[in-house]
């Protein structure tokens, strides 16, 4: 299988550690594509996804996979099912409804970063990245304010001492801090940060750590 | 259950669409609100969800699935499972993964709407609006090179003669059509074009068209 990919992306970044978790990351190989706003890539676009959107997995036999989410319970299911993602009843919608909130809250930060990055200075808009911002914010506040139902895998049904929205919220943080060092983000949810330090120790965050991955 | 909703979303459209194609509708309650970037929403965002974005499903029970593509394949197990969205092998990753381009299609167009509708004039960014509109025309070209594969249900295995990235679809071109009603996409893929005539019609579609819906 082939994984499109950027060290820095933290959509990708969940799929790699999720590979990495269900033991089948020796089966990707991963292939670096640039894809940016405003960056033609007609031949990612026709050939792969017309998003122009990484992460997408190319199968053996050449279907395409797109959509982090997506290749994440694929890859679940692959390693045999309820792996990283409860197999059934209220904690799978549980498990992956967290995931599309901490998904929405790393698309938050990535839009802040074309705002603030790519965007012409004088077309900025702050009411913009005020907004982007207070998704952030409001995302980690609210899993800050129940980290033991959330964040606990204590009584999910996952096998594996993790599920895919705790990923989903590492790389969010870890995105954070790679592109916006100065969001104190520690000081606003002692309780996410202190799961953090455990969970960003993890081989299958430590090895694709956007400060280090290539 | 509880579903907030606004009728202009091509998100809340699909699982509107979805919850009429599997029969329960009259199990849905919906709730209308006001969310859009920049609009304080504090009782949304702390009680529903934190990203301040629609639709989510309140369960009666209280559980909160938020993002229209896990509510989607929460309401097709609640159906049975396998009804609007295939249960297993490469035609579940197959319509999962067009129902992610279909839905990343209508986000570009929402951000056109956002760059063009609610940013200052002085501040928008025409780079951005093409690179965005660039998407939404990959996407219908990438449709409509495979129409066959992608949009016929004929030897799909779901149970009903509809899946859901083919509502996904439709309620992005519907969208399109209510925004923009001067993108004539129907020129550039006149097979989508063919097809979305008669997919339209279905009255999950019919009774959520955003100019007539409520």
């Amino acid at each position: 299988m082939r994984l499109t990919y950027s060290p820095a992306s933290p959509f990708v970044r969940r799929v790699r550690a999720a590979a990495i978790e269900l033991g089948l990351v020796d089966q990707l190989r991963l292939e670096r594509v640039q894809v940016a706003p405003g960056r033609e890539n007609r031949a990612y676009a026709e050939s792969i996804n017309p998003l122009r959107k990484i992460p997408a997995l190319v199968l053996d036999d050449g279907q395409t996979l797109v959509e982090s989410a997506v290749i994440c319970q694929f890859l679940d299911e692959l390693a045999g099912g309820g792996k990283i993602i409860p197999a059934a009843g209220p904690d799978r919608w549980r498990v992956l409804s967290q995931q599309a909130i901490a998904q929405g809250m790393a698309e938050a930060m990535v839009s802040v970063r074309y705002e603030t990055a790519l965007r012409p200075e004088l077309l900025r808009w702050p009411l913009w990245i005020a907004d982007q911002q207070d998704r952030f914010w409001s995302g980690l506040a609210w899993f800050e304010r129940q980290v033991e139902r959330t964040l606990s895998t204590a009584g999910s049904r996952t096998e594996l001492n993790v599920d895919v929205s705790g990923l989903a919220l590492a790389c969010c943080l870890g995105y954070v801090d790679f592109r916006f060092a100065e969001m104190d983000w520690r000081a606003r949810a002692p309780r996410v940060s202190a799961w953090y330090r455990t969970i960003a120790s993890r081989p299958s965050l430590a090895e694709t750590d956007p400060r280090v991955a290539t």
